[in-house]
């Protein structure tokens, strides 16, 4: 499997070539290189006898039939969905999301070696990372059935229509509806990911199947004190917004670095921007205003936490005479993989010789829109140095191979229980 | 003296209204409202029987001489000079530097009353703020005969030159020298000014006698963590320039504000302006940029905090993996006044029935510029809420007052000196 492992990671880094701007790779939905992935994918696919075709959201799709269709069983029948995305965000690297679609294809040659007796579709979604519209997911939503209509109006940076986007690529935006699948015809979704984090590099571990994809809380918080001159304003007699906030920061890193450390595991929280007014370097600042982004699997854990932050914000603002208001600009539940597919995918991680490691997403994918129509799971594979969304992501050759591994496994195991 | 307090305050209102902005207070260097400001001072000046001119930096300028010169001491043939700025920041209040040119005028009144037996010159600046080419004190720079030529082809935001703007205004650059003062004319520089700070209120005073404006050091420090993914790197695994950034803030404001309270009274820092990269909230901060402002009137203590603060921030850096780096931004030493002149003061501020307060300036002044040619001093008049530059700007009736008295047992002391 290691010059398949090579081939892959040599398609990735060729698709990384097909950009919008020249000495980096940035693709976003539907803009030209998207053609030539297309184009790419295409003749890929054809070469392995699968039926190709481009959804009206621009979702490259084609089918893998075995042959003998007619004497399937019910659940043969049933398709087996694989795949990821080929947008990516500005200046990325090679492997968020096109491994998966590469990947998938590999996947797919197994499967006719072993004459896995399942149709496999594999699904190279058109937009995910919600770069050029700010709303992701726009290809597993065609997919899934929950595209709204009205985003066909929105227009992207440069003022084009969403509508007008799909057209120009000669689509037809009436039509994303013929997009859905019945999920009466799915077996499930397996998608296939570089982990975008450092867990499994400090584990020293190759891959991890994902249980779930955690919910996050984004919340939007306001210290208002008092913005005065930074020479005259003895320091007792200072209302100061950012000494304020910054004794939050510092108490939200250490309660929770504690609280992943001890009850918690996987609990993270991070401010990540900040906004200060006026914001010159001889007043003290008036006026902070900054982000919380918190993410847990356990939606019990946090929406407690969160209170809990907030209530320290209140605290700490308090006892220096400052204000503190908060506004929730996110709260999106916890999706949690189907539990008996990735039971079956982990347990072809045992049986292909790696430890079956569980692990929660921190991040978004399309798996997580997928799992509201039929049953969807996840195979991470690690990322060294846990770098992702730049152009040092990686992938490593052993962690491809192992990922082929664990797809022969699980074709294998699913193969022996619908014949 | 009640009623020239009541005149005095509704004069800085009526100059007030002499702006670029109709609604707001906005009046930068030799802008059109200075012409209304200089017309309705010259009346003034001239009622008082003051000879008025206007040098070629735009500065207002009024000789008052007592009758009698001819017999007059060597002291007493020297002049007092009294005065402060008539520029202002944008969307000012109405005292900062407009209430000390009126109150000389007020102090020139009592001169004429008590027959003040020395030539005083009021000095209405028409450049303190450093708003409009970014270098400020353009008027006592030219007074004291170190302005320098070149500055004359800096550029204004609207791309105007500052020789120019003086043109413009029907003065001729070429002239400014022309406006210095041979120290051996002067006999002393008082500048009286809003206190700009909260000190005065919080100790219930009027008034305070400035003995040195405070040197300042400026440093830009940057902490270079990693920027990552906040939903898929774990919290042992960060290395957040934001956290870092925070936890030193916090030990800053919390050290100075111990020493400030112990043994370095007066000793300020300030954290006034912060820029995160890449500042998203889902992105864990790579790179924070960030001010200190640090003041206090000893230069080897000021010397002293700068290197323990930065000590401390390259001690917390460490300990979490983020590197930090500083530059020195600027480095002024304190400008001590006058010791014999601010005694003076001081004495009449005694003898008119008010607390001598001592109080070093947080803020920079004319009469810093001032005070290296020649003795210089200040009378600071409370500030309520310590709010400056701000339209809610204000002073009270009876903190004029009392300037006046001080006014004349200043002249009357010195008076029966240089009889």
């Amino acid at each position: 499997m290691r010059d398949r492992a090579q081939r892959a990671i040599a398609e990735c880094k060729l698709i990384a070539g097909f950009t919008e701007e020249p000495g980096r790779t940035t693709r976003r939905f539907l803009t030209p290189p998207v053609r030539d992935v297309h184009a790419h994918l295409r003749d890929r696919m054809e070469a392995l006898g699968m039926t190709v075709g481009v959804d009206a959201i621009g979702n490259l799709r084609g089918l893998w039939q075995p042959e003998g269709t007619d004497r399937m069983s019910e659940t043969a029948r049933k398709r087996l969905i694989l795949g990821s995305h080929i947008d990516t965000v500005p200046n990325a690297g090679a492997y968020d999301g096109v491994l998966g679609v590469v990947l998938a294809l590999e996947w797919v040659q197994i499967a006719r070696e072993i004459a896995f007796p399942m149709p496999i579709e594999v699904i190279a979604f058109s937009e995910e990372e919600g770069v050029r519209y700010g709303v992701p997911f726009l290809g597993s939503r065609a997919v899934t059935g929950i595209f709204v209509e009205k985003m066909l109006a929105d227009e992207d940076a440069e003022g084009i229509r969403m509508e007008d986007a799909i057209r120009a690529f000669g689509l037809d935006p009436a039509k994303i509806g013929e997009a859905a699948i019945d999920p009466a015809e799915v077996y499930g979704f397996v998608e296939m990911h570089i982990e975008q984090g450092p867990v499994l590099e400090a584990e020293n571990l190759q891959l991890a199947v994902v249980d779930a994809i955690v919910g996050q809380t984004r919340l939007g918080l306001r210290f208002i004190g008092q913005a005065n001159h930074a020479g005259t304003t003895p320091m007792h007699l200072r209302r100061d917004a950012l000494a304020a906030a910054a004794e939050w920061i510092t108490s939200v890193e250490s309660a929770v670095r504690d609280a992943a450390a001890g009850d918690e595991p996987g609990l993270v929280a991070t401010v990540g921007k900040i906004e200060l007014k006026p914001n010159a370097g001889n007043v003290i600042p008036g006026t902070v205003d900054l982000s919380l982004d918190l993410r847990h699997d356990s939606n019990y854990a946090r929406s407690q936490w969160a209170n809990h932050l907030l209530a320290d914000a209140r605290r700490i603002a308090h006892q220096r005479g400052v204000e503190v208001e908060s506004v929730v600009k996110m709260s999106e539940r916890t999706t949690e993989m189907d539990r008996h597919l990735t039971a079956r995918l982990a347990s072809a991680v045992e049986d292909a010789g790696f430890p079956p490691k569980r692990l929660p997403s921190g991040a978004g994918h399309d798996a997580m829109v997928m799992a509201a129509r039929w049953p969807a799971t996840m195979l991470f594979l690690r990322s060294p140095g846990g770098i992702s969304h730049h152009p040092d992501e990686a992938v490593r050759e052993e962690d491809v191979e192992a990922a082929l591994l664990v797809g022969r496994k699980f074709m294998e195991q699913l193969a022996a229980e619908v014949r």
